[in-house]
């Protein structure tokens, strides 16, 4: 996700560079309008002609964020399923992320946690949550055509290991404890072979 | 959890029945000494005698809840592994929470949100994730022993259940999904079935 925000090229994408780079120094509770306004080079009043306050911001962000998550998944190649839904894991839950991305990734369970109040961000996540599902579902579904996995139920198949993956990277940013990740990435790989792969399930 | 705060018998465990409903009440956010006071029977005072800050009292409330629970593992009788396993998932992750389980589970996710900003959290969190899993680590362990399960890594295969059951919890309370609790429930069944069990897994 770093790399999203490198080269902007439209007073929106700066706005949206300056909420990352906020929201990375600060975190959710202590990013407000005027320290995205420190970070971004242009005119703070265009911000506040913009937005109504932080959460407006922030709900806005969270649906860039989205669309570039959308175009990205699109992007990656459809190759061997297998092969897919470990590039897929790897996308949703990088192995070895920088500090930028883990202070990230805590800026955005902090803005998560906050859904139960702000129906603006719940609407935020259930997309994700849905593109995300339908990615894994999609991928299952093309490994299950194509023999290399066996039948199972793709929709609850997909639930299950994105909760996985979730919980993973939700347990790693709260307690900084990134080593559970290669742990948990290797027992994914496991329940991959034992109960997705057609030639070792069915042997 | 809801049992827990039914009956108490002193002003310590009084103030932790007044925080677990201003916390089921107000959210995280929302939660201050002064509604926790609203809550309280006795004096105010007595709250303000204890306790700094809102902070000060809710690491204490998660040490007690923690204390709650570690008894309450412990009492989960040590039955045949598969059974215990079950037993385990349903009390880190009922499968029909009401609403005053699921106001719960949704402060507590607040504060999980905070740790990185509050060390005194994290300890907290900290002590109940390694609580959990050396709880689900020892089952796998007795399974293995008994050759009810194969032989895996108990304490991998600990970790990678926690985390799911973890991230589908976090997942239906952020989003107000309930219906994916079942569908995770039984998918980590089929996992337990596939991956676990010795007279399925070596046939």
């Amino acid at each position: 996700m770093t790399g999203w925000f490198e080269t902007t090229d439209s007073t929106d994408e700066e706005i949206m560079a300056a909420t990352y780079r906020a929201l990375c120094a600060h975190g959710y509770a202590g990013t407000t309008i005027s320290r995205i306004g420190e970070e971004f080079e242009k005119s703070q009043s265009l911000l506040y002609y913009h937005y109504d306050d932080k959460d407006d911001l922030l709900a806005d962000f969270l649906a860039y964020l989205l669309d570039r998550l959308e175009a990205d998944l699109q992007d990656t190649e459809m190759t061997e399923p297998r092969q897919r839904l470990t590039a897929l894991f790897e996308k949703l839950a990088p192995s070895d992320p920088d500090e930028a991305q883990r202070q990230f990734f805590q800026a955005l369970l902090e803005m998560r946690a906050q859904t139960p109040h702000n129906p603006a961000y719940r609407d935020q996540f259930e997309r994700s949550d849905a593109l995300i599902v339908a990615e894994l579902t999609e991928t299952i579904e093309a490994g299950i055509e194509q023999g290399t996995f066996v039948e199972v139920d793709a929709d609850r198949t997909a639930a299950f290991l994105y909760s996985t993956l979730y919980g993973t990277l939700d347990r790693c940013v709260t307690l900084g404890e990134w080593e559970l990740f290669d742990q948990t990435r290797r027992e994914l790989d496991r329940y991959v072979e034992t109960t997705l792969l057609a030639d070792v399930a069915e042997d």
